[in-house]
């Protein structure tokens, strides 16, 4: 099916893969995302093309953060809810950024086959995580998916993530609406949510209402409702934000209701200009961001990879110490210290 | 009295100052001390000459690290212990990684009034933390501090912290052996012990084992023998180690003992290589660390800020994204980014 197709490489024709982006086929979307995926750095230089030709292009996608530990029923959820979001005509892609998807040998979403439903649909597009163990790099990645997905048109962007270490800031990060989808919890423990992740969520979705858990996640539900209302009011919040809703993914209960509950935070945020705030402020973290990671990438060239070990042969050698062998390393690779 | 005394400035006399530390006089490793904690560009430097005249010199004391929370008995358990082992004719140094010093508007030693007899102790010397938020920049003047005092002759150098945040991993990346101190607990719970803590320690002393809490602090003690059982064999521990004990700083009972394990630890891992090890180790972490802080310090620079700036206010206006922006500035700076 590939046969009349270049693989991205040399010949790829950017302005070709714009054009089919932008007529929202999906095929090149793929290609695109595997593009922006990939280490190599003449491909690295084919995105920043790309990326660059579609800027500004496309739409303002709602862009939706999801966490949940293995076991909530994440995938039930996105293809419950992503079913019931196409099913209103809206055009829905998931992403992952799970850093756990190299250790584990395959991604979150595995072949799709745990949103059998939704990867058949004509109006959602499926993404798996790419497999990278450095967050950063998934991070970046990611974004640049994201807005990939946005110039093909799409209405809602799905940002999942398992929780791993600092993923839900990653996926906060580059989300209009962070949603924490949780489990019924025996007792009334709060599951050792931490207040972190707490204080990122808009919304807290209590999946399983359903069946003998319905009343366990009611009362999960009023726990978290009670719990939320101790944390510091947030000025991108409107009254009753964020809140605590039950769902039941299986049965499809409570979805459109926690959809119509996203609207109206959008919309509140948009009209009252958080909802732009949020997005520079985010351009602006991740610019700093990468820019410390630009930076320390510096230190895994060859390069300097020959000077840091021979000048850390030095300080096991006890030839010099470690600050002064510090200096000595960016003075030989240029980088001039600026150390106060 | 110091009159006749230049401060340090353009003028110190590095050759003079070695001299005078080599010479074990307290005031002038005071100054060193100072020297090393300026930010001052021409102190770094006269701070790194007078660093190197002193390479090899004096003596490799034992760098013993101590962690406890407030109100365990740190600052009676330094003083205690620090008297018996003056007694023993040893000179103890006493130094103190707090980063939260700059915040509390003071040392964690305060003014030395809470070790009179020990500020007092011709054989001893104490050194309040310096005050700085960076803990960065605290640990390499503790280290450079330690440095000093083996310089002058000590042969402990104690290095305690509150263990706020990443203090704990600063104060036992650069100390020989590491001790947790703790308060006896009620019931048989961990007190909420951090297993990364606990992982640390190479002796867990339980403090307050006197009076109406002297069962307690025997309880508690068994209970972190127990746990410490759970944790893997680590090559540098000889059997029966790490341990836990009880000591009572008030009653000054158990810290003689307390110190013979310290110094059979400390002559098995010499026996057996560990306590080269370690140091060499730890001299290529502080090294990556320093290369990893230097580097990021580029950014903090006037031209390196400037640059940011206005990148960031492109990237907030939507005109750049984030990662081109982070190239750009790299490379407005004149170092290369060489981002796979």
């Amino acid at each position: 099916m590939n046969g009349s197709q270049k693989n991205t490489g040399d010949g790829m024709d950017i302005a070709d893969l714009r054009d089919r982006i932008l007529n929202q086929e999906r095929r090149a979307l793929a290609r695109a995302i595997t593009l922006v995926e990939s280490a190599r750095e003449d491909h690295r230089a084919q995105a920043a093309e790309l990326l660059d030709a579609l800027r500004g292009a496309g739409k303002q996608a709602l862009r939706i953060g999801l966490s949940g530990t293995p076991g909530v029923g994440k995938s039930t959820f996105i293809e419950s809810f992503g079913m019931m979001l196409t099913a209103q005509g809206l055009r829905v892609a998931v992403l992952a950024v799970d850093p756990s998807s190299a250790r584990s040998g395959g991604s979150i979403l595995g072949d799709k086959t745990r949103m059998e439903r939704l990867s058949r649909d004509k109006n959602a597009f499926i993404r798996p995580s790419p497999s990278q163990t450095h967050l950063g790099g998934v991070a970046r990645r990611t974004r640049e998916a994201v807005a990939l997905c946005e110039a093909a048109g799409f209405d809602v962007v799905l940002i999942e993530t398992v929780g791993v270490g600092q993923s839900e800031t990653v996926v906060a990060e580059m989300s209009d609406l962070f949603l924490l989808l949780l489990a019924p919890a025996g007792g009334d423990e709060l599951q050792g949510v931490k207040r972190g992740i707490m204080e990122m969520a808009d919304i807290i979705l209590v999946n399983k209402a359903d069946g003998d858990l319905k009343s366990t996640a009611i009362r999960t539900c009023a726990d978290y409702s009670g719990a939320l209302r101790l944390l510091r009011k947030r000025p991108q919040d409107p009254e009753g934000f964020p809140k605590a809703m039950t769902v039941s993914a299986l049965e499809e209960n409570g979805l459109s209701q926690a959809w119509e509950e996203m609207v109206t935070l959008t919309d509140w945020r948009k009209d009252n200009g958080h909802w732009a705030g949020r997005r520079v402020q985010q351009a602006q973290y991740w610019f700093h961001e990468e820019l410390r990671q630009a930076l320390l990438a510096r230190l895994e060239t060859k390069d300097a990879r020959d000077v840091v070990e021979a000048l850390g042969a030095d300080v096991a050698a006890g030839e010099i110490a470690p600050s002064a062998a510090a200096e000595k390393a960016l003075m030989t690779l240029g980088i001039a210290s600026t150390k106060a």
